[in-house]
């Protein structure tokens, strides 16, 4: 069994507010006219772009501001959808590396407890509150996904470099927790595909500090959403519980 | 350069109090009236043999209470220790998969972003503050050793089982911790070797209500303090960052 994005048409992006869960929200969207897209975002000022779309996809689109890390607001959300609501794939595109008292630390020197504990539970608690109040709303008889965009940097046994030590951890427990819920998710038999994304490098804000001096290629938003809905797009219900780059390669924990 | 157990002789034990902990100290002091250790504990009411050895060895064994998840506590106590205090061996043996108002999930559905966060701080927050405030300690010229207690179960690759959300994520955080450390380290060119190390299921306070229906043998305190030994002993530099078992063989991440 296949996942199809262009068969059912219902799509849930957490963190649609900007950068990729945005570019994603947009390009769902332009799909087909039936496609169905809920959005949250957190923070108002930073989704005028998602709330001018909300105006201009009004039978489309439905946006909602929430904490997501917030295991209450996730409840609430549950509660407020309908009861009839249905999901075909459901995106976590929220990631936490820099603000603006908080920088990536280069040694251990610069490790903080509660730095630490903020880049902790924005990265890892969304997928597992998303799959424990909204695993009611997958659509059964066809396969659906579940999908958390994780990060390259979060894989232990690709790390050459070391640093950045609260965005790696953070990471690599949401890379487990993937793990974890694919393998629950199968012993449920929902069908649904659950798997860990890294996106690639992107021009957004989270990256933004880090790209002037790159090797890597960067991507815009847009191309980074089209590779992800490529990635998606016809994975069997065997591949869940994997780890994919943006080009469909496998990553190693 | 491989680190010798019986050369030099002075450790520190984060979590000294009870279980693998208290067996480490006891079997530390016993190799020789040389040898010097500190152990820390949080809770009196749980350490009661450890004050009790402490009142035996005077001379050999000295004692701290402190919250080791403490960014303060764990930086205090590097203040109160003398500037010329040189430690060989640290293990941090702290760690949480349950209490009185917290088990392990069974199912995505007993997943609550409390609990998560509290296991998360207790499993992973400890090694990166004790490498960010004891590095200095460790004896130069000769190779050291920072071993964390981690467990099988923590690796994303070998998960076959599900469950135990919160518990595995903050082992797959530590041991990307201790990757990143180890990396850090080697930078840096202190000879310390990096572990974190799979104490095989101990007849604990922690495993105690799920060893009864395990099929896995279940070691005494005392069996798999002598294992976690026998594994650090002779370990080469080379071996910074691995992941190994009681019995010494390597797991995969």
């Amino acid at each position: 069994m296949k996942f199809d994005l262009y068969q059912n048409k219902n799509a849930l992006i957490i963190g649609g507010g900007h950068g990729i869960g945005l570019a994603l929200v947009k390009q769902l969207l332009e799909i087909s006219p039936e496609y169905k897209v809920v959005a949250t975002y957190r923070v108002s000022a930073n989704a005028m772009e998602l709330v001018k779309l909300h105006q201009d996809y009004p039978e489309q689109l439905r946006i909602f501001m929430i904490d997501p890390t917030s295991q209450t607001a996730v409840s609430d959300l549950s509660i407020d959808l309908s009861d009839s609501e249905k999901f075909d794939l459901i995106i976590n595109s929220v990631g936490l590396l820099h603000s603006d008292n908080l920088s990536p630390e280069k040694s251990i020197r610069s490790f903080s407890t509660d730095l630490f504990m903020e880049v902790m539970k924005v990265n890892t608690v969304v997928t597992p509150l998303v799959a424990k109040y909204f695993e009611k709303f997958l659509r059964r008889g066809c396969a659906s996904a579940l999908v958390s965009i994780s990060a390259k940097v979060g894989s232990i046994q690709d790390n050459k470099m070391g640093g950045w030590h609260s965005y790696r951890a953070s990471k690599a427990a949401l890379n487990m927790l993937v793990k974890n819920i694919s393998i629950e998710f199968a012993q449920k038999r929902n069908n649904c595909i659950v798997l860990a994304l890294h996106p690639g490098t992107t021009d957004t804000n989270l990256s933004k500090p880090f790209t002037t001096n790159t090797s890597y290629k960067v991507h815009t938003p847009e191309e980074t959403a089209k590779n992800i809905l490529k990635v998606i797009n016809h994975r069997e219900i065997s591949d869940s519980g994997k780890f994919l780059s943006w080009d469909g390669s496998e990553i190693e924990w």
